[in-house]
């Protein structure tokens, strides 16, 4: 991720270095699940990134980026957001700091189902009302809007990896749209 | 309040079955604390309901109404919002459906601190971000919006009755602004 | 249910006026969904009641009751799950007293996916931890204890009704064991 | 602190590493509020630890550590708790994996009013309930019990620093006890 990237030479931590952390101490992530709603509030779709496989299909992933040293984690959240959604998401973060929920990545599927090879991270995870025009940046090729019926699918399990997938399960449960 | 008797009069119980009923079993009630947010979502302001008292002083209050037989909690939400704020206050409920705190009103204050001399009421309470002008209509004088700040303060703890002051200082610590 | 019709009986409504005022008032319930823990809070085991269906059949339930006049939400779980569980379920109710999801339960299905025929029902739903012994008593033959993986089969959600199955992958979602 | 140097040397990090590391990263941490609850979970007592300042005063704190590469969360809390109350505190970890609010340490005091001199650290804030014998160890001098009504005292405040009173008045919000 090029921006990722810049994030790092512009000072926090070289390449090296953050690789070397890495493998030493958990990294702090956000991830954001865009959503569109009506007017009570109800979720009518989510938004997905769909990013080329090295195997050449289309994974669906969520919004996602490390908090950097110095940055509240609103800060993280819109960064990210703006980096993979472009400048006119107008997103509309909650009120609540906390997330909805957490995922605990490890290299090592069998800790908690949640897998990042590279590294532990603990995402702290957010439903995040958009309002405005997503263009999709950087390395996604598009984003797609679902609604709550399609995210439940099988198929959908299958083109997200991580465990990504029960996140987008625990953001509808979370949301009263199971 | 007379929207609440219209309310009535449309059909679902006379003003003696409602007296009657309230004496017998528990009511239940949303409440919103308005709040207008920055960007990133932090709490800028809360909006107060000024309403006169009959001793000729000002009350300071949220908004708040019952739920009608039939009604969901999300659309009993958004008609007391518009009751009270007017309807260009264009409130953006959470994606979340329960309350961030529940307040048990009784008339004999001993039991929680929450008090209502006519009722036993269970009261699902919300923040609400308004993206709108705010009109107070009804028997509201005016909508007074107040800093986080001067929502902790012991001036507005008398301003306000029935322990409502509990719940401003519970939804600025939900949010993080306390 | 004779505790039901007993608590009643000792003076809060009649039969006659509770029925007239379930055609014209939401009710307001708690449901509970027990739960026993490892060292760590995860989920272990869930438990259900078993109960007959008039065609022969076994349904699996909730704990769930209706909150009295007068009584407060968590004194209304516990008489709830003393009823249903037994004088030495030893429940740990959590120190936070919002429910971690909200049932609005209609005569007519299409409002909200939850059904009850008899009334229009807000249920609070909790998760709560028992560490005694469980003896179910009143209507219910039994109680059984299942996994997280089985809770979410679909013979389970064949087995309960009302949408109560909804409940359960919400607790397992709010509980990050899903 | 003597585990927390066993950790280091079992193979995670160098002081120098870590100490490298903390002027780059946020460190990830996990505090607890030690509870005591009545048998319908209210809130009767909050645990503070106790510890000498280097001017001779003492300070109050919560339960706090870092979660270490490859450690589930709820696996830093309970090892904290053991470190700082004892083997035979017997603690409750709450079901819900979330924590109840999140504090963001900064070296600088104006960014977010949580101030921690060595780092930025994110710590996931739990209330976790108590049910044996506590017994402080490492280098506080000792356990003091308050209740919910000294715990919100202005000398409360002072005794405690980098903003950790701010946490004790949002769980007792979070627990209804405001």
């Amino acid at each position: 991720m090029s921006v990722f990237d810049t994030d790092i030479a512009s000072g926090w931590l070289s390449r090296d270095e953050l690789d070397n952390a890495r493998e030493r101490l958990p990294m702090i992530y956000v991830e954001a699940i865009p959503v569109r709603v009506d007017d009570h509030g109800n979720i009518c779709d989510l938004g997905l990134l769909l990013r080329p496989r090295p195997d050449g299909s289309i994974s669906h992933s969520l919004v996602s980026g490390r908090v950097l040293y110095g940055e509240r984690i609103r800060a993280a959240l819109v960064r990210h957001i703006e980096k993979d959604l472009g400048p006119v998401a107008l997103p509309r973060l909650p009120v609540n700091p906390v997330p909805f929920t957490i995922a605990e990545y490890f290299p090592d599927e069998s800790v908690s189902g949640f897998v990042d090879p590279r590294q532990h991270a603990v995402s702290l995870v957010y439903i995040v009302t958009v309002t405005g025009e997503c263009q999709p940046t950087q390395s996604a090729l598009d984003l797609r809007w679902i609604s709550p019926h399609e995210a439940l699918s099988e198929d959908l399990a299958a083109d997200m990896s991580g465990g990504q997938h029960r996140l987008i399960i625990a953001a509808l449960a979370h949301a009263g749209t199971i």
